[in-house]
């Protein structure tokens, strides 16, 4: 096992958490590109050089500590929602900083990494997935996020700090740690999850137009509300969704957005999201099927005029299997029996970078499951748990 | 038949139009104390003046044309929805001025008047209902717009240029000439409806409140979703109202936030406006009473937290009967068997000013019915024979 030291590492996540803390409990506010998460990179390429790792900027602004020669890669995002907790994310980059430094001093090249804007405000896992080639620079610079804001404008940020992309072939693979965001540990009392895979995401907004009209002079059958296509649409996927799913299987409808927005205005336009998320991509296709004829079918009866964004489609990925059987080692060796084997529901990274290499993912217990929220916790026994049995697999695979 | 100058009147019109329009088709975007608003009403006191009228802002930003002595008073609003149409208000407004022209060149004593802010950028009717003692300056200050802005704020914009309000029993009467908003008249081809009274408005903003949390990890049966909570509400109101409204009652959900807003966060608040009218105020109280009860049940079924806003309450007001037999007779002059009597579905400022004396409402026709939005629009004829009709009872009521 690497010699990592718990009370360093802690004191590490608690000065990260400080960059960007939002002053309600523990939470942090440190969206991809606002001044905290430049504040919070510029720090941790610090770190990096401080240990004796080259401290890179991609021009995506994911910052890097490359050691030399062939190393196993070590990390995650430390990037934040627009109201997040201090852990997701933040714990996998403080994991892969304390195991380089251990790696430095036990003569085990360990490398690391922060990606950029895992959380979406562009994309979703936006600047993992450029490196993982799944999307261009080019197409990327393209995004937008609420505001209007490009992401080659966000990026523009970052301009006097860049430099190249790191070559993929000079690490092993990647190991990201990651709190499991979900109640299944926390409620069996267990330690740490070993990543299986991680689902697929379906993503796209859907639009549906009728008639904007005055709220008091237009009689309801005359109206063309675009707001009851959204009502009709989620009645019948709900219906429609009951026999195709699994208990695994989830979708989420989580912005809305009616217009001009006005109470006494029936709105013309309604706008909204669509996520689905399941392991099987074979189901995945066959929901979009369900979607898209529920959104025809609603506009042909209501009368009301549809159209969808592109959709975004991440498939499944399987971690690898030799590195889950490292983890599962080191695990059995730290919390013997309080483990298990099980599913990512959330997108991470770590998807991104199996394009390129092994992959694996280590999970410890959310607090009441709670995540993407300033009440996310985890106990620090946890997490320091979660850190040893990384110390194990990285001694192992590392070397 | 007071000697109005349509020509006159439409190229006024047309001037109005042209302060703050929006360059989409006759569209305009002239909101309560915006740049565009506070221009058209400096105008407008430029008008009054030339006439030889008293030119006056009230506290509230509201622009009078005082004629001397006992006058019958005519007008309506001169703001604009956000995304508003180049008659709403304006039209009645115009009307006015060219009245209190035309009165002005006979000898009769017309005084004419633009309330601010009809539309609800803070209230709703705000200004009138201020200077028909329905709220108290002191109350409607505290309100605010969806960016926070508060009504004290806003009209500080004017203090330069602020009177006192004029004393009500200066007048004998009001009349609003206002486009229908609704598809009635344009439907039977008709020219004008005299207005028997306006309808009740409840107003109020619902609040669910769940649990935020992510929505790739937390499985469909253990979320507690703020969205659901909405859809449910739909769902039950549209069952419970069904045997209790009538075809003239309307209800409205124009305004859905959720929060925070993310594609992947399953909301833990859901906030929507829900708004009803009627004729009959009994059936406006039952309709509350549904409201009230499917919050409370949706909450208990689906373990949320439910908090409403105040709730707005606007009575239904008759009109005058003397009022609206001058203008059936000036009806039956101008558009013989083309008029009819009808309910407004729209609340005007002439509910407000009914507190203080009598009152009576002219409708022309919208074509398609449609009002709030940039398409709104009328046949300048129609607009003519509007005034027309204004004239013969401004003759007839204002010596």
């Amino acid at each position: 096992m690497l010699p990592v030291n718990p009370d360093r590492f802690l004191a590490d996540l608690h000065h990260l958490r400080s960059i960007g803390a939002s002053g309600v409990g523990k939470g942090v506010v440190r969206p991809a590109f606002s001044d905290p998460d430049i504040t919070a990179r510029k720090w941790l390429a610090d770190q990096y050089r401080d240990i004796g790792l080259e401290a890179r900027f991609d021009p995506t602004g994911t910052v890097w500590g490359l050691a030399e020669g062939k190393s196993l890669l070590i990390g995650s995002h430390s990037d934040t929602q627009p109201e997040g907790g201090w852990l997701d994310g933040a714990l996998g980059v403080i994991c892969g900083l304390e195991l380089a430094r251990a790696g430095a001093e036990a003569g085990v090249p360990i490398s690391t990494v922060s990606f950029q804007d895992e959380e979406g405000r562009f994309g979703v896992t936006t600047s993992s997935r450029i490196w993982g080639g799944l999307t261009s620079l080019e197409d990327a610079d393209q995004l937008t996020d609420t505001q209007g804001i490009t992401f080659a404008d966000a990026r523009s940020r970052l301009s006097d700090v860049m430099g190249d992309f790191p070559d993929p072939s000079r690490f092993k693979g990647f190991i990201e740690c990651h709190i499991e965001q979900g109640p299944w540990l926390d409620k069996a009392g267990e330690a740490a999850g070993i990543v299986s895979g991680i689902v697929g995401i379906r993503d796209m907004r859907i639009t549906f137009t009728g008639e904007q009209n005055h709220a008091g002079t237009t009689p309801m059958h005359m109206r063309k509300d675009a707001f009851r296509g959204l009502l009709r649409y989620q009645e019948l996927i709900a219906d429609r969704f009951r026999n195709l799913v699994v208990p695994e299987t989830v979708w989420t409808t989580g912005h809305v957005e009616l217009h001009p927005g006005s109470h006494s205005i029936v709105p013309g336009r309604c706008t909204f999201s669509m996520q689905w998320r399941d392991g099987d991509k074979q189901r995945l296709k066959q929901m979009e099927e369900v979607v898209r004829l529920s959104i025809d079918d609603v506009a042909s009866e209501l009368g009301l005029k549809a159209s969808t964004s592109d959709m975004l489609g991440i498939d499944p990925v399987p971690m690898d299997d030799g590195f889950q059987a490292a983890l599962a080692r080191g695990a059995e060796a730290e919390a013997p029996g309080k483990w298990r084997k099980m599913p990512s529901g959330a997108l991470h990274d770590a998807a991104s970078v199996a394009a390129h290499m092994p992959v694996a993912m280590l999970f410890v217990p959310s607090i009441n499951g709670i995540s993407h929220a300033f009440e996310e916790d985890t106990a620090e026994d946890d997490l320091v748990t979660g850190l040893k049995i990384l110390a194990h697999a990285a001694e192992e695979l590392g070397r």
